[in-house]
Parts: structure tokens; C-alpha cells; sequence
């Protein structure tokens, strides 16, 4: 197996862990199946086709290369019909979810610096492949995205891709290197699961007394 | 009359229809004049911007050609004054709404292929164009987008894409069978209105009982 | 200093303004650190990122260049410690957002000119690049966007624009001209502001009585 292929392995593995939780949140907003099958698309997928535009490669490769959109739709129609077993492996969906952050953060800098854009642009956007999609995910199902309010995910894409951005500066862009930085996503996710580390909310004055009782959001 | 001529208006027509869906929708969440002039504009043309910058036609047509936004703007001003007559001819907007599927679905489509994006990414674009505007509108008014959640739209719109490659494939590209294309999933469409025809939603067991008494959604 | 240091400072002062504004909003909100940054870094670039993809120029002047995600970054950090002092600055940013507003959209406009667009796509693309960020930053905290409800803003944006290419027909893009634009769109808002102009909003029938006491939104 080349190194092109197994990227491209680990790549579609990556969209399908996505598609299933974009089609998970829709099955759970009630959702037709095309809906479900939707917000599976573009939260396997919506992160890469930004990249894409960004860095001028059209028609972006969600569009131009089939197996993309294909695995992305299969996976999310699996979904809307095992759902309720999926509800068992929660922990194994966000085991899936952890990885694929760590691979399309690694992917997505790498793309961006191969097409000269600066270090600190590329780093943006390797982190907004990887958060991108779910972002989308959870404006179309009508949730503030969760990435920006819980748990260390963005950040841990943040950090890996600057990882990626330093090594790739040293000329360390081996298949050994680029996967220490994907597993270092990957394992600071795991641990920020585990320990539900989060970033620091800022401190609010009390809320104003209109709605007694409410949640503090 | 030429066929580009002929083109040109049926596109302007497909604006001005989308232009009048988003207005409605801007009216009844009471924005102002200028909200329902720019939910217009972006559900009348928002579908064709995001198409063009997918396959690398920039400054899109509806920034390139002052006839796009100036049709979508008239329209969308005249509903904001005329809305109370417009509310008794809902039956007449939806029929226009699912001619300005059809077309935008053919226009899309073809304009995908043309630009030499392949036939699975040349149909998503395709459907994208027919619904992408009308899923912004749902955003910016704080809805989720219905176009994911009820009776046969989006599908109509990816059938016939499905056709229109097809169609492209087997070189007829003609003004016949493309008009033929843009009735089939006008046909659809209004045959799903008319029989209230949904995708299949998910069985979800039953809702937790947090808070008992509130509808299922 | 040159004419080309100046425009980069003032661009740069906007972005600071509009990321002071996301980052405010995202307190309220109560995402954590991570979040407030990234309303902020969305809102001040947002606009910019739109209207380099719709010209063409990739990648978008954002990504390109370190000192603005730089500048939107540390303005967003500093807001999630500093805000409670900033609530009573509450005008002071109100009047900053609108020197905002008046630059965004002298540079949107004069961008989109240089790029070859017709005047109308330009004007549009103009009041797009002022309005864009905050219009995502409203999505992003669940918010129907402001702009689209309340008061004279793209308004504002939009004559600006309209004067913007004006000057550009007759060959007065000098900065003393495009000055004079900036400070109308700045005035316009500013009484708008003070005087609480609105455009008008439909009059719409009673509501159904559903829900009966709940507000007419």
C-alpha cells in the first residue's frame, strides 16, 4: 500500500466518522432521511470544501473526487437505520471523532502550507477543516456549536497544527512525524474527554432577575 | 428570441421567485426593510454565489450581472409592501417555488459539468443551487432549514441533476430535453405538495421526561 | 507615513473593533475562551474572508496575512478579561463599530472595483465585507442578526458604497474623497444611532392566538 493510498484510506475514514455524527445530531432533531443524510454530508465534508475554496483548489475535492461524497452519504444512511444501536457506542463515536479531528487537522495544514499560504493562515485553517464541519452541523440543526462552548476539541486542532506548521518549517513532513501529530490530537482530546477539561468560561455579573430559575444560559 | 435570451429570463424568473420566498419569510419574522430585502436577495441568488465559487467562476454571476440583484431586490421590495394580498396566494408561490427548483436544478447542474467538475460533484452542485438559498433564509430567520426536514424538495432537485447528467453524458443537451428535466422535478414537486409525500423520519424511542407535556421536537 | 501604512492601520483598527464586538457577544453568551476568540476572530474577518473568495483572491487577505488573525486574536483575549469594565464602555464601542462600518466598507467597495467587478456587485460586495462578520457572529450565539431587525446599518453601508463607486466612475479615489465617504457612512450611523432611526417594518395582521401573551416575535 502506498503512502498516497493509505492517506486516502485514513481520509475517507475521516469523512465517515464525521457524516456519522452530523447524521446522529440530525436523527435526534427529528430529521427526514434526506435531512439526515444532509447534515452528515456537510459535517464530513463542509470543513474541506471551505479549506479548498480558501486555498483556491476548484472544484473542491468533496465535488471532484466521488469516494468522497459516496462514503459520506453511505455512512449517514447507515446511520438513520442502526441508530439506536449507535446510541450504545456513544464512546466509540467520540473515540471515531476524536481521531478524525486529528486527521483532518494534520491534512488540512498540510494542504494550506502546500499552497504557500503563510504559517499562522495555514494553522487557521487546518484547525477550521477539522472544526468546520461540525460547525455547520450544528447551525443547520439549530444548536449554538458546541465546539465553541465545551471541552478542549478546537484547541486541540489548534495546537496540533501548529505541531504540523513547525515540522513541516523543519522539512519533517514523513509519515512518522505527521502521525505523532495527528496521535498528539487525537490523545489531548482523549484526555480532555476523560478529564472533561475545558476552557475557561469568562465570570458573569448575575444574570438580570427576568426569568427566575433559568438555567445561567 | 435566442435560447440565451430565453435562458436568461427563465433564470431571472427562478430569482424573482426565490427572491419573493425569502421576502415572505423575512416579513413574517418582522424585520425590517432592509432584512427583507437582503433574506431576498440571499435566497434568490445565495444558491448561484455559492455555485459559482465552487467551480471557480468568480466574481459570481450575481455580483458580475447588475440584472440578478436588481431582480432580486425589486421583488423582494414589492412583497415587503404587498405581503397581505400575496398571503392569500400561497398556493400560487408555492407552485412558482417548485418551477424555480426545477430550473435552478438544470441551470446548476449544467453549469457544473460545463466547468468540467465530475458527475456525482456536477449533481450535488446542481441540487445545492436549487436549495442552498433557501437553507440561508431558514438560518437567518431562526429556523431550521425545512428543506431538511419536510416532504420532497431536495430530493426532486437531486433526481433531476441526476438526470441532467445523464442527459449531458448522452451529449442531448438541447433545449428540449432540459426543459423536460426542469418539468420532472416540477412534476415532483408538486405531486409531493399535493399528496404531503416525506422522506422517511427516524423512529426515536421515546423522549426523555425532562420535560413532560412539550411536543416532540 | 505612507498612504499604503496608513490604510493597513486603519484596516487594522477596524478589525480590532469589529473582534472587540464578537468577542463581547460571546461573553454574553457564555462560550469559553476558545469560543469568544473565535466570535471575534469571525466577526472582525468574516466580512473580509467573504469578499476576498467572491474577487477571487486566494488565500483571502485574512490567512495571508499574520497581522490580522493576530490583531482579531489578542483584541478578542483581552475582551474575556476585561469585559465587565467594558460594559460601561458600552458607547464607546458602539462608536467604534461604526468607524468600523465606514472603513469596511470604503475598502470592501474600492477592492471589488480593482477586481474588475460592475459597479453594482461592487456596492454590494462593499456592504457585504462591512456587514458579514457580524451577520456570522449573530448565527454563531443563536441570534436572528441584528443587522437584519434593528436600525440603520447596512443601510449606512449601502450608501456608502453607492458613493464609494461614484467617486471611482469619476477618478476621485484620492484619500481626501474616500475619507469623506468613511465619515458619511461613520455620521449616518451615528445619528441613526442617537435619533434611533429604523427603516420601517411590515405591518403585519394580528397573530394567531396560539400562544396567546407571547411577544409579537
Amino acid at each position: 500500500m502506498t503512502t498516497s493510498t493509505a492517506l486516502l484510506l485514513a481520509d475517507l475514514a475521516g469523512v465517515a466518522v464525521f457524516a456519522a455524527s452530523g447524521a446522529s445530531a440530525a436523527v435526534a432533531k427529528r430529521l427526514d432521511l434526506f435531512g439526515v443524510v444532509f447534515v452528515g454530508f456537510v459535517a464530513a465534508l463542509g470543513g474541506g470544501i471551505v479549506r479548498d475554496l480558501v486555498i483556491g483548489k476548484v472544484p473542491p475535492l468533496a465535488f471532484a473526487d466521488w469516494r468522497y461524497a459516496t462514503t459520506a452519504a453511505v455512512t449517514a444512511g447507515a446511520i438513520f437505520w442502526l441508530h439506536p444501536q449507535l446510541a450504545r457506542l456513544r464512546t466509540t463515536v467520540l473515540v471515531l471523532d476524536a481521531a478524525g479531528l486529528g486527521l483532518f487537522t494534520v491534512t488540512g495544514t498540510l494542504k494550506a502550507l502546500d499552497a504557500q499560504v503563510p504559517a499562522v493562515g495555514a494553522c487557521l485553517i487546518g484547525m477550521l477543516t477539522a472544526i468546520g464541519g461540525g460547525l455547520v452541523r450544528d447551525l443547520l440543526t439549530g444548536e449554538i456549536p458546541v465546539v465553541l462552548r465545551r471541552e478542549i476539541y478546537a484547541v486541540a486542532a489548534l495546537v496540533g497544527s501548529i505541531v504540523v506548521a513547525v515540522l513541516y518549517g523543519l522539512g519533517q513532513t514523513g509519515p512518522i512525524p505527521l502521525t505523532a501529530a495527528a496521535m498528539l490530537i487525537f490523545g489531548v482530546r482523549l484526555v480532555a474527554l476523560r478529564r472533561r477539561w475545558s476552557a475557561p468560561v469568562a465570570t458573569l455579573r448575575p444574570p438580570r432577575t427576568g426569568t427566575p430559575g433559568s438555567p445561567p444560559e
